[in-house]
């Protein structure tokens, strides 16, 4: 409170409420020193900063029904959230990249001229989380639901501000383990509403050891970054990238090979590696481990994520039919970077998602979780003497758990009508000035049109229409 | 992800499955250029930055259903959520209190140069939103769930980061309108299992006469901020603030007795300002409106708010027997900021609070939402082979809606007791190697340890028990 208490500019006007209405005239003239633009208001531009958006109603409402449905599911998994603050000390988010980082984050010094910065990620708070709570039991089951910032220039669909949605299971290496996060995504994909899609997954170790058996030495994460190109350039642009990696002709031709869509994946790998290789080993068991659990993921020997932290194993889930708009859903196994960043030398798995692509793809799908509003029911009024009941009966039917509205500047019944409709709001109720002296209310259903006059007594009748879902009739 | 693929750290090191025994080694070797301290990490102190804190389990699972009760309330009420970047243009920040505010907020620079700041409040916020939209119809009724951020010295219970819970109910002026916010305080107390809490209005116009009649002249605000604080020093502190007001020693004696809790506030009102006194018909009829809404609101003329904004009804709430915390929730009118900081004069009202001081409130009434832990069983394995059992079991008892972890790390049985203790977890269902081969598990109730045989094949009647509510038997 203490920045709107002292520097308020508004204390030497004349507030009385006669004087209300000449108010915006007294307004301009003591703004005279602000910039003031024609019109009264001193914003020049009200748009959110560049690179940011604002959420609003009716993506709002869906945005918040995600997160419920996430929520949801990590906590049936046991996940627990964590809300950190949304800047760290500038040292932290250095760990992995050094003062570097400050090219790509926003940064700046409080008071005591601490270097801090907005987070960029919600691993390397975690992993500070774990650091500073060394008695935590393991394993560790965190979940978080949190916006996240990143300096860099405004992009088509990447944003400087966005939320990330993510579970992080720390403390135990095991196929079961890396199963329950793809159980995770199973339930998640479920809850949204998405039937059909496909969970690839995918081996870090296991194309180590390719390219040990290929003879490809060099900067290993080169080479994944290289692969995990893949879907978003042609062949012939990894093949350029890997010559960068200093693959020769060959070496390259061979691991396009190896990591094309083309053949079975599991031959190939036994092919190249025996079937005694444990790196092949280790992810059947994980594609075994999670079938058990329902889910159908298949091994994709080309995913390999671009983070260089992960170490095992790996996976992207695409939706069936949008899989241009690439992966909605990944993660993998990331045994070191704990160790790393805390104090604390402990495997971990763990994925995440971006919920704008998702709600992306599912607009895409007409699957935008059905209804605009949470409002089931608008009590309008139709004469001004009755505003007050209006907000009266609405009280009276939100004691039964509905959501409800009610009319609050008086406006023609047609507008409120139109408000309605624009909203999706399915009931309304009617109250006009000479039924609610007869005691009667009249009950109409936007979709039809069709309206009813009620007792004002029997509002339980009303509640029982709008629950038995009669509002699509 | 560019952040990571660009810099990761990690990538010269090897990281072959093999290999991953002896790697904290070779990590203490590869990180020795950057600071690091014995033990491994690299983190000095992990702990949020200074004036910050984390919110962990449990009290970020009180935090959650605090949120979801919020959000309910609020849409039963008709309020969309708004979620807004964290940093605003610095000149929209600014519009308020000139550069100043700079003093006062997080702020930085864009790559473009332009300048940002960490929003302080929602309303301002809001009001850009408001701005930036002049097609939305009126009223407009926003809520928000939101981290907000103020760059002052840390105290003792105001933090750098606090979340703001509130709605704003814009483009109406009349007492309905205030009453439904009080309405919404009401519902929202309800939902926290607060029942002996006292609303306290007043109204800053009523004040205002009151000024004018004691012919108290000069900075009205001033004279509002030093009655504002009536709850915080004690009279004679106050009585010191209103002479720097340059109140005569008798004007404060006649406001502070005009002010103070004895006597029937209404009947001093209207002796001073008489029965036809619109202010006064104002705030009785936004109480008798509220009454009519179960909202048990009382007449204080001492409550005054700190916020210039303020231009009509103000509001605090105290919980009986709590009165020390101060208010838990407050908020008014505020008429002339909408069209101050947008384009559009509009009247508004809202409500808002710190979830912390209530949270704070609750915990000292023990009413800390019962439970500590979503997860309502624990599938635990008694026996190494059972290890991938315990987690297809749980997978087949959340297909029945209920929140379920399992054993992941293969811990001794006592120890996955002493965790589901800890937590509070109510159910566990044990699988015993033998027990399992026998087709049975068994069904613990951690409060009284009884046990319980059941057969695989009737997971139902698990689901039945725990969802019986046997568990406090």
């Amino acid at each position: 409170m203490s920045l709107g208490e002292k520097k308020m500019g508004l204390g030497e006007k004349k507030m009385g409420l006669g004087e209300k209405k000449m108010s915006l005239g007294e307004k301009k003239m003591s703004l005279g020193k602000k910039k003031l633009v024609s019109g009264g208001g001193i914003i020049p531009d009200p748009k959110p900063p560049r690179g940011t958006q604002d959420i609003l109603p009716p993506e709002s409402y869906k945005f918040r029904k995600m997160m419920d449905i996430a929520v949801n599911v990590f906590q049936s998994f046991g996940y627990k959230e964590v809300f950190t603050p949304a800047f760290e000390n500038l040292g932290l988010l250095s760990t992995k990249s050094g003062e570097d980082v400050k090219n790509e984050i926003y940064h700046f010094k409080d008071k005591s001229g601490r270097e801090l910065g907005l987070r960029f990620d919600m691993t390397i708070p975690v992993a500070r989380v774990v650091a500073g709570n060394p008695n935590m039991r393991l394993p560790i089951k965190f979940c978080y639901i949190a916006p996240q910032w990143r300096y860099e220039r405004p992009q088509a669909g990447r944003f400087r501000e966005h939320w990330q949605f993510g579970v992080e299971l720390i403390g135990v290496n095991s196929a079961v383990a890396d199963a329950e996060i793809l159980s995770v995504v199973n339930a998640l994909l479920r809850g949204f509403g998405i039937k059909k899609a496909k969970i690839l997954v995918n081996s870090r170790e296991l194309i180590e050891k390719v390219l040990e058996k290929m003879e490809i030495s060099g900067d290993k994460n080169g080479v994944f970054r290289a692969i995990d190109k893949i879907d978003k350039i042609d062949v012939e642009g990894v093949r350029e990238e890997l010559k960068k990696q200093k693959l020769s002709e060959k070496q390259s031709t061979d691991l396009l090979k190896f990591i094309e869509k083309k053949g079975d994946p599991l031959k190939k790998a036994t092919a190249l590696l025996g079937t005694d290789s444990q790196e092949l080993k280790n992810i059947v068991q994980i594609i075994d481990n999670a079938k058990k659990l329902g889910v159908d993921a298949k091994l994709d020997l080309s995913k390999i994520r671009g983070l260089d932290y992960y170490t095992g194993f790996v996976f992207e889930t695409v939706v069936e039919g949008f899989e241009n708009f690439g992966s909605v859903c990944s993660g993998g196994r990331y045994d070191e970077l704990m160790g790393i960043v805390g104090k604390r030398d402990l495997p971990a798995t763990g994925m995440g998602f971006g919920p704008s692509r998702l709600m992306e793809v599912m607009k895409e799908m007409n699957l935008p979780f059905g209804e605009n509003t949470a409002t089931q029911i608008f009590v309008a009024s139709a004469g001004s003497d009755v505003t007050e009941k209006v907000s009266e009966i609405a009280f009276e039917l939100r004691k039964f758990g509905l959501n409800v509205e009610s009319e609050l500047i008086g406006r023609k019944l047609s507008k409120q009508f139109e408000y309605c409709d624009s909203e999706g709001i399915p009931w309304v109720l009617i109250v006009g000035s000479r039924d609610f002296a007869e005691g009667k209310v009249t009950l109409r259903e936007m979709g039809s049109g069709k309206e009813e006059l009620l007792n004002l007594t029997n509002l339980k009748a009303v509640v029982e229409k709008i629950n038995g879902g009669e509002s699509n009739a």
